[in-house]
């Protein structure tokens, strides 16, 4: 929104995610850039990631408790790493269940934070359901938040945009970029974060290649002409609500 | 695109219509907007509708010249009204047709005006196929246009988005709403320009009326503490390529 | 189904709505005109929309009770003013929860009113969660109920039609009209079913305009030499399952 | 449409078909259904189907000439068998092309068969692209042939509502039934006229078996109380517009 | 899978249906190929089908343990016929919901049955509720299997591919073709097992017809210079999951 | 397909493309497969990518003929590293126009190669209209080969199974990987095929990048137990028909 919103508390923007390491590699660039520009990011980690995405820690022996202790602290340096606060619901993964209960703390969490921005995962990923059942609660808990009927502490929220960051697969989630932002000028910040999630090491590269391609692929469709960065970086995202704008551009 | 762009000639926007009065229903407030913040706007009006637009002239028994040359006074002072340039193709309308010749001549105006911004019609219309033909054109033409190869005058352009404007029946053309444009304080210039259009006068109410829904629809995106003026009015529009920023909102 | 059926009783529309004004909104046409044609309408009300659709009520310092109250008040008003008989599940809006329980008393519901015709949500609404909770259990009970093993009360049922009515923002729902009803014969009915719901007065005036809307959509989908009324109105409808006719028309 | 239509001529329904067997196969029911009721049936014919659809006759060593003649007297019979008038373009087959000329053709037939319904292909067939096209121009030419303003002998036309008949795969079209028709009451007549085609009898129990299961297909979506024959035989269609009418059913 | 996949074991494959009958009618050829190729298939049937698809038993006035009891021993004879083995769960039908605790079962049998091919039903039924409910378990449970983390018995498995089978009305449920499996040389197999099904006879012909249908389609996409038998039988699958391979072919 | 097929003459492929580049790019891996395993690869390439793929050399002040000179070359050198043969149209790019000369030639090509596969562009691409244009005539081709009344040299061809490979940005053009390659073993090929075209050597990685990481989501779709090379490097291709098979796997 780029028009008539109160000027007074900084931007505050909500994270919806189903486990630890999730807000870093799809939207720790979103993430640092609302930081360095002074706003609040708060993230609600649904779950660790304890049972789905913790097989070297499984294998090497770890006990659920260790397991659950290690992505705990590995996401709060990532968090801290990018300049956010980390809410975790430990609600349990693989599965990940989508409840009225859970739901209900969300809408806590909304009221409390007051979003201008939500971000969370898409509604489809055939490989792996916990990130569905996330944003199925993201949005719903969002609607609930808005009602003044709704029996929950604090202010109601305003309808703030939600964006869907890029899951692993995305062509197998239908996803399709909508929104191309350049997180160039804190890539460096982003990677740091990416190197707080130790046991995850081969991804680090990964994520770094992948802000590579959507920088190339933000670059062609701002055209020859912009004067951006040889080396832009990108994250992609889509929008289930329409833009709200006073400009077209 | 809010970032790295060039500062020094003043933003050029460019719409490309299949028919006279397409502008003026369809995109009139982002147009007047363009041309209120000192931007240039200039109108590629590929037919003068003078045959599937025109009903009502050729019941009154006019000849195919003078209802071309009514349709070209209306939109030219509807352009007028709205701060805009017309260029006339009569490229012949009911049916427009897609030729190479055609879209040759709109690669030139895409080269001599430099684009920002382009608006066009959506690609599917089941009610009137010279619609999708000119948006067809338009979007060829402007990836040719970014070609240092293609023979054509003038410069290379860049990657302008692309905004495709609400048609008459959006549920059956496949338009869902992917950004609103608050038009509010435009409106009054957008009515005007409606109002140039006499031989339609059924329709100036017509698209009052979606301008007034469009805003609820705005209002009810951006939220309850928003503090909106209480009649919003807006227009609708999809995007074809991602957008670029450098800012989630 | 326009062959073949039983002359006796008369027919039977079944209306299953998540909150307590749906059905004047949306499907208020469609009762009036199957009401003044002898016909018996049955409205299955989910909730009385207490929490998510009552905004003012609270604003006003009502409590759940009263508010449910004044909802089952106007509801039952504008159903006798339709012509159509309400049955109040109370099952608690926002969120409305799909559970096996309201599916199975929805089957009874459907075994008693051996509907000839269903009318409800369609499937997707970004908006109101409630709105297609209300949908799956509607559908999943019709099949439920024509199940001669599935243990509830009455009579087995036949296949009835089902239609989908519109939602409040039509673009975002998926919903693309299929079937335009004609129900200018009966809106004077309809709008003083809608005056019944005095909490919401600013959407009589909206919902009429849509009548307006569609009854135009309705006549270009018709042709010129239609003969219809200038001022047609109209509701617009989808179906899940095919049509099934003795006549292409 | 059911409601309001003039009751003078008979009512007339227009064919477009791409080759000379395909009114038959697919839409038999549908013509001999309307001849029934005494109405006109005019199919227009856009090839004779010589080169893609004859290759039996091409193995045994015909010429082009015969094997048109062949086509158009086998077609000939099926169409006095269904009780249908033939008029044949002789486009050329494999590949149908999309032209001016030809669409101006076909809006000559639908000013002179004035049509209260039309029935062609569907708009997608990765099998055959003659049928797309066919399909193509059937409905710009039902667009251009109600303009005042298109240059063509005879009056304008309504909106006559069309029907997609169902393609020979048709999952892989994306044709979904929205429209079961009953012909169980010329199901003699239907199969009469495909054999008139003797160079496809392998097609004949085909199309039986299919409307055998579109039978079934009908009597499932219209339940088990409908009292229908133990032997429907049905046709499916798409409806590409909205559907008009005055009652739910 | 091609290449490179362990040589030990007989391969494995695991069909996971909604009710008794299901495994023969849709998937019967699949199952006799791999039983005649010497590989261990294991059918996880949900329900025996007891409220939704024994109509016939209820009429006859039969009790839900004597409608079990038949379902049971009708299913296990035509998996003998086939060569597979049956597991049932008793999960109750009509409604079949999706719990933790049944997902968490399936998880059990597919860490004992180490499957190398899944089958089962679509995600889209608006005939048939349960039937999505299998498929929705099927997937999560698969998913669920392959985490180390996940606390189930056994050793975790694979990314088996997963083919959902043809349901009964295909274009109604999103299901386009995506792999024609030549069925023919078991074709007189999956016959036999269809007749131990004694209550629901009018499906021998049905499914007979499919298969030859099917085996058109086949020829059909594999050329005319192929040399298939005449009468070539198939069944029809859709992959969820990118298909894996050596070879283009 | 794997079953039944004539032994003797080596297995064909024909791959055809719009510019000069894109076979090695997109289908490089698949083209040197086949040709390692000693069958025909026929590349037909309808332009050399002069005017739309050329920028560099424009910018240096080459003509016309030059760039095409330049471009040929580089095919041919490529090609030859893969093992395959060129077949260039020069038919003129950006744009490159479906015309039904440029599509009887293609026949002509189909007749002589006798494909048992077809490679070609998807047919959706926004950033450049030449893809779609020659997958249309890819598509249409080989429709019109396969039947005997068709004017043209050679033998009629079977229907030879078509992959679409992967365009540059393929979330923005519908594409959805439905088979992943294995072209581990052929990849040095493919790399040195790349090197030839070195107007683009900023290419060279990023295809180098995607095949690593479509070789990622091979590994990831095959599951843990597959015992796959550390490094397995991939190229995505989707289906336009269905595949025909004698084995689920």
């Amino acid at each position: 929104m780029t028009h008539g919103n109160a000027p007074n508390p900084p931007r505050s923007t909500l994270v919806v995610t189903a486990h630890a390491g999730d807000f870093v590699w799809r939207a720790g660039g979103a993430i640092a850039l609302a930081a360095a520009r002074g706003e609040k990011v708060t993230i609600a980690c649904l779950t660790y990631g304890e049972r789905g995405e913790s097989a070297k820690a499984w294998r090497a022996g770890k006990s659920l408790e260790e397991i659950k202790g290690i992505r705990r602290a590995e996401a709060e340096a990532a968090a801290a790493a990018l300049g956010a606060e980390v809410v975790f619901f430990d609600a349990g993964d693989y599965p990940l269940t989508v409840t009225p209960e859970l739901t209900d703390r969300l809408v806590g969490v909304y009221r409390a934070a007051q979003p201008d921005v939500v971000l969370t995962h898409p509604l489809d990923d055939p490989y792996n359901g916990d990130h569905p059942a996330a944003a199925r609660m993201a949005l719903d808990a969002r609607v609930l938040a808005q009602a003044i009927g709704y029996p929950a502490e604090g202010e109601i929220i305003g309808a703030p945009p939600v964006f869907f960051f890029e899951p692993h697969q995305p062509e197998m989630c239908g996803f399709k970029p909508q929104v191309l932002l350049d997180i160039s000028e804190v890539w460096e910040t982003k990677r740091k974060a990416m190197e707080c999630l130790a046991a995850q090491q081969h991804l680090w590269d990964y994520y770094t290649d992948l802000a590579v391609r959507r920088g190339v692929q933000l670059k062609r469709n701002a055209g020859p002409n912009l004067g951006l960065a040889h080396k832009t970086m990108a994250e992609a995202y889509m929008r289930p609500y329409p833009q709200v704008t006073g400009e077209l551009a």
